[in-house]
């Protein structure tokens, strides 16, 4: 859970809320009920709590320190969007965080592990006795400096969902089908790659899967992306009775949609207010500008005609 | 028409058959009855010859010069097999090279203006009078060097097919979506845009088609990567009765099909010896691996249940 100050081309907001859990909470409340578990500081007032209720999030497990301050991320977009600058960050009360999950919580069926120390994402891995699916992500710094951590907490769970440069430098593999199938071999039985405006890619043992992103005239701030992707993911599994590759499938579409409206305005601001009608109907436009007709070329055959 | 001599990490060749003419046709070679224009030297042996005699390609517009050298590049490509580097290139015969089109050739259906200078390029267009379709592609030198000239032949062409780079540089447009815009008002119906590893997008002015690269484990020469997907496409709409919007998207597919065959050799040695059974198999891998249901989503409809 964070505050977030951004600034890009097309504007700036100087606190705004954000974070991991704020992002995927909101995408995934849209498919499931969703619990965070985390912390905030004082600081964090009853409009941030208005955001959680308005969406049915249950914030029981959301631990707050009335003497701290929240998570500070202050950051900078150029035109390239796809570099965040990072211009200031403050732990506050993030740095001796530990997660506390109640019983309700420990009881889920689906967890998502959000980008986090990889010690912390295996230590409630561990509580999480009766999931049927859990799905981790992480950052280029955790592969730095606790690699050794991170494999362990991969070890245990399904998915693995990063983007395609940590992809690379978690795996030491260029070739991204290789790096998969490294990654693969350590435990999960998924890995999604997320590539930005090229979309993601979802590697099983046996499968893979492809889509494009959603086609956007400007994207306003990429900030929260990834987790939006996730949440949508995540909550539309969850509404699922089969988490199978099927339902994965559309699981990816679904991440997309969301990950496609977060990045339309700044922080939150556009995924707070979506509808299902408008989720829908971005849904029907991956399928409209994926499809084409199956039908096999034989030149023998035309020929003979 | 060209001999290449490449060199990657995984071997090298020092003469080559190569150049786009003879890349785009024995691509759409398994597809359609193909004709070359171009010019070579006397030193294009029988042996190069043979390539295009056994794919029925048809040689009777390819000028022959025996007192003169085929164009000739020599490049590296490194790792990062993105990029190539241009170690040495011999214009010889092309430097001097007229299209000359036979009356048969004039009388084309649909016709590929291979990368070349724009005049040359518009030249041949105005002889095509009878071309349903006729396709363009371009590089970044005449973009910079001849933006007037390549403006003009744009405007008289249906369908544009560059990499993404290019149509950045070629609108002055970072954002892909505008790109395709700016350049679909200048003439063209569709903007095909080649993504190397992310796959290819197809615009138009009412729709958007987008599609991954095939995965691929080990790429050894991309050299002809582009002409070979032309040609897969172009050779593909050729052999269709309606050359609509369904079947350009198919013709996208194969075209990504015979370009994934491609790079997997040196020059145009896979494709030489390639199969219908396994273009086909390929394309039906394309399917399985961007297929999802279409199964919108309702919280509300769910929750009631």
């Amino acid at each position: 859970m964070a505050f977030d100050a951004v600034e890009t081309p097309f504007g700036k907001r100087d606190k705004m809320l954000g974070g991991s859990a704020s992002h995927f909470s909101l995408s995934a409340s849209f498919f499931t009920d969703v619990r965070i578990v985390g912390v905030v500081g004082g600081d964090f007032s009853p409009a941030e709590d208005a955001v959680f209720a308005n969406h049915q999030i249950d914030t029981t497990d959301l631990e707050r320190i009335p003497g701290g301050k929240t998570f500070f991320w202050r950051g900078r977009y150029d035109y390239d969007l796809n570099t965040a600058h990072t211009l200031d960050t403050q732990l506050n009360v993030f740095a001796d965080f530990k997660p506390k999950l109640s019983p309700e919580s420990k009881a889920s069926r689906i967890a998502f592990l959000g980008n986090i120390q990889p010690e912390l994402q295996k230590e409630v891995r561990d509580q999480l006795q009766s999931a049927e699916l859990v799905a981790l992500d992480t950052m280029n710094m955790w592969i730095e400096i606790s690699r050794e951590a991170l494999l362990k907490a991969i070890e245990g769970v399904n998915i693995v969902i990063i983007n395609d440069a940590e992809a690379r430098q978690l795996s030491g593999e260029p070739n991204l089908i290789k790096a998969a199938r490294k990654i693969l071999s350590w435990g999960p039985s998924a890995l999604i790659v997320k590539r930005g405006e090229y979309g993601a890619a979802m590697f099983t043992a046996g499968s893979y899967f492809a889509i494009p992103a959603y086609p956007l005239e400007s994207v306003f701030d990429p900030t929260g992306a990834g987790d939006t992707f996730a949440g949508g993911f995540m909550g539309y599994l969850s509404s699922q009775p089969e988490m199978d590759e099927a339902a994965m499938r559309r699981a990816m579409i679904f991440g997309s949609v969301m990950a496609s409206f977060n990045v339309e305005e700044f922080g939150t601001e556009r995924v707070s207010r979506l509808t299902n009608e408008e989720i829908n109907q971005r849904f029907s436009e991956f399928k409209q500008m994926t499809h084409f007709e199956e039908i096999p070329f034989e030149r023998a055959v035309l020929a003979a005609q």
